[in-house]
């Protein structure tokens, strides 16, 4: 019997997390990688640290290297090689390598495809000027850290109030840049109902930020192939420098291509094995779709946890050990300052959109203990199911030490609880840690009354 | 018709909570609230805090003084005023006067005990010296405060490595007094396992106590009324302030005199609705018992967040609201400087008592995310049941962040998650907060080989 070759496209979480599990639970496997980029197992969400020059060297940014997986877990990884194609059919696919541009076929038995997730980049005229940035790779965040090290930009415009231009925004002041956010939308962040950002832009505007919402992207001023402003649809904002964070999209090109049945957002459909609808092709990570276990309805939510979580099942179950993905919360923390922001569940839009009943409340209490030395405000917001009482999701906006309480509401969830279950239940207190009712039982008992 | 009654035994958390909560719900009932001490709910917790002057002053303690809870809720609050027997027979309880020692009978219809706990004080000579401390009312910490800032001593003892013991020892050496810890145990904090425990020590050794394990006290030495040295088992330690924190134990004299049956520790026994055995008494907070809700075990677990809980439960209860309390984990959380302490569940030794089988692990990560500037040492240990993979329970010690993660666990815990369900969980993370996969989920993983 010959050996059995699993084929990897795509050399980051998804990909090498999966590769390296079936290589632990199958020493025989021949396992084969191949990434276009230059680096394997890297930390795309630090790059606004590396930005922010928290982070020293990109290398603190890469778990593990592709030699490391080469002598430790006798994985074949082959860099700047790009998969430019796949033939389900003949259990192929077709790779470039970058270097010299030679093109081959590799055959596989399995093939997982990792391929991630890529920026959305508006068409608009002068956006490859010199100046403007996406973040994708490791080395897209490398070349802006470089960039803003060497060119010293003073004036920097932000496009779009996301994650990453929340954390963009926050590693510019922290270098002292002017910087300005703008977004389409009537407010940051629209992972979070309109209450709840309206405290992140306050944190904004706190750290400096000139933020301008309801406001559109036109184009860009260049200048010898280099950006000097920003046209809105309100004012040109003068730029060296340009950040563009107006979205992401599940990088299937290649199984659209190959005929592998797309879902939501244009994600690639798995089962909860992380098997595709063609035979012995699988998908893990942000190129993928997920179901979410509060709606049961499949999402788009590229995130690094998921990409690890879902790479490793993959590598599970193409090694015999079957494992099945329960889906996602779209759990998901940042900070913008000393303001710390988390949500997981549903918000009010997604309940809304998905024809849900929901009942809400919002709270603000203190953390640590009111009496505390440092205490600073911290808002909850919770949404259940009027009746059963069942929590939906829940919101988190506040001081140092608010954030990370998004997890027991993401606890709850994942155990289908309610509100009433919330508010008994025996979470730790000690004044430098919390008032005595937990601040997210503080806004569980508010909403117990309105069940 | 006339109005009815409701007498309650106590004024702190668990009495004030049901009274506060029983008016809500019913304006006509007649609210007698006695409390033998000057204040009502306080933050106990908050007393090492006064100690160490982090908190101005006691006032800062007190949750609702007692005018408030005459002007607002209509209870009638007498303080200084000791009820010495409950005569459940007649529905009358005899009250005392501290003032004048005036005595009278006040009869109820209901009748609810929240006699608290009380410090448990050696029987050896000399322990009613001047500069030996228990801490129990809010009284008491203000005359521990007051003792440290007048007297200024510097050498101090603290018998006892719990809670209590611990928060003392950081309070004291934030005075930069020179403080020595003794404990009877071979480990400090014996609601942990003892791998825990020990970081915990290293912690306390790291804020320059002077730690003695498996150690006795012994004696006194006192000089015209005044302590002078502390005796142990080993050596005799100089000391000009002693603080006793060995244990404490329901206060239920007044409910085993008057035959009101006790369970566990002497602790009062109720059912889930907070009623006693005897017609028309109810119990609430520390002197009561509660049920393990990992175990189904009834256990004595004297903790604020309890007792707030167990509060409000009789007043709903009280006021014909039926409202079952669920029960305990036994989750707790402190610090000792910079280290986090948490703990939910079982620990190892309560899984050996209960003749529970359980595997356990204990992991290091970090927090926040290695690579993010300030990250420290996290170390997650977590129970569980071999065969089904039931989370039974888990403790935490670590830098910043660490501590709070406990709730995650506690959430779990009472939905009776399984280690696959932690590790399958959508927790937040962000490089500020955490490694992509949460140090809680690290254990989960490591776990889950070894069911």
């Amino acid at each position: 019997m010959t050996k059995r070759t699993l084929v990897v496209i795509g050399g980051d979480a998804a990909g090498m997390g999966a590769a390296a599990q079936a290589r632990r639970n199958d020493p025989e496997l021949e396992i084969i990688a191949y990434e276009r980029g230059e680096h394997t197992s890297y930390i795309a969400c630090g790059m606004p640290y590396l930005v922010a020059g928290l982070v020293a060297s990109p290398d603190d940014l890469v778990v593990v290297p592709p030699h490391v997986f080469r002598e430790r877990y006798e994985i074949q990884v082959h860099t700047r090689h790009e998969v430019v194609e796949i033939d389900p059919s003949e259990k192929r696919v077709r790779v470039e390598r970058l270097a010299d541009g030679h093109a081959f076929w590799q055959s596989y038995d399995e093939l997982l495809i990792a391929t991630g997730a890529v920026p959305i980049i508006p068409e608009i005229e002068g956006v490859t000027a010199e100046g403007i940035f996406t973040l994708k790779s490791l080395a897209s965040g490398v070349a802006l850290a470089t960039f803003v090290e060497v060119t010293q930009p003073q004036q920097a415009v932000i496009v779009g109030g996301g994650y990453i231009g929340l954390e963009m925004a926050e590693a510019l002041r922290l270098r002292e840049i002017e910087t300005t956010l703008i977004d389409l939308a009537r407010q940051v962040m629209l992972t979070l109902d309109e209450e709840m950002a309206s405290l992140v832009a306050d944190a904004l505007t706190k750290m400096g930020v000139q933020l301008y919402l309801n406001e559109g992207l036109v184009g860009f001023e260049t200048q010898g192939g280099r950006v000097r402003a920003v046209v809105t649809d309100q004012r040109t904002l003068p730029a060296d420098l340009v950040i563009l964070g107006v979205g992401i999209r599940p990088n299937s090109d290649l199984a659209l291509a190959a005929g592998i049945p797309l879902g939501v957002h244009n994600a690639i459909r798995v089962n909860p094995q992380m098997q595709t609808e063609t035979p012995h092709v699988w998908a893990a990570g942000d190129c993928t779709e997920s179901i979410h276990r509060v709606s049961g309805q499949p999402v788009f939510v590229a995130l690094g946890t998921v990409a690890n979580k879902t790479g490793r099942i993959a590598g599970l179950n193409l090694t015999g050990v079957p494992t099945a993905f329960p889906g996602v919360l779209g759990t998901a923390i940042t900070k913008v300052g000393e303001t710390e922001v988390a949500r997981t569940g549903l918000n009010s839009q997604e309940c809304e959109e998905l024809g849900l009943d929901y009942v809400v409340t919002q709270i603000t209490a203190t953390t640590p203990a009111g009496f505390y030395p440092g205490a600073s405000n911290i808002h909850v917001r919770l949404l259940a199911e009027p009746g059963t009482g069942r929590l939906l999701g829940g919101q988190i906006v506040g001081g140092p030490g608010s954030g990370k309480r998004i997890d027991s509401i993401a606890a709850s969830l994942t155990a289908g609880l309610t509100v009433q279950d919330l508010v008994d239940m025996d979470l730790s207190y000690a004044p430098p840690f919390s008032p005595v009712w937990d601040p997210v039982q503080t806004a569980a008992r508010v909403l117990l009354r309105q069940l």
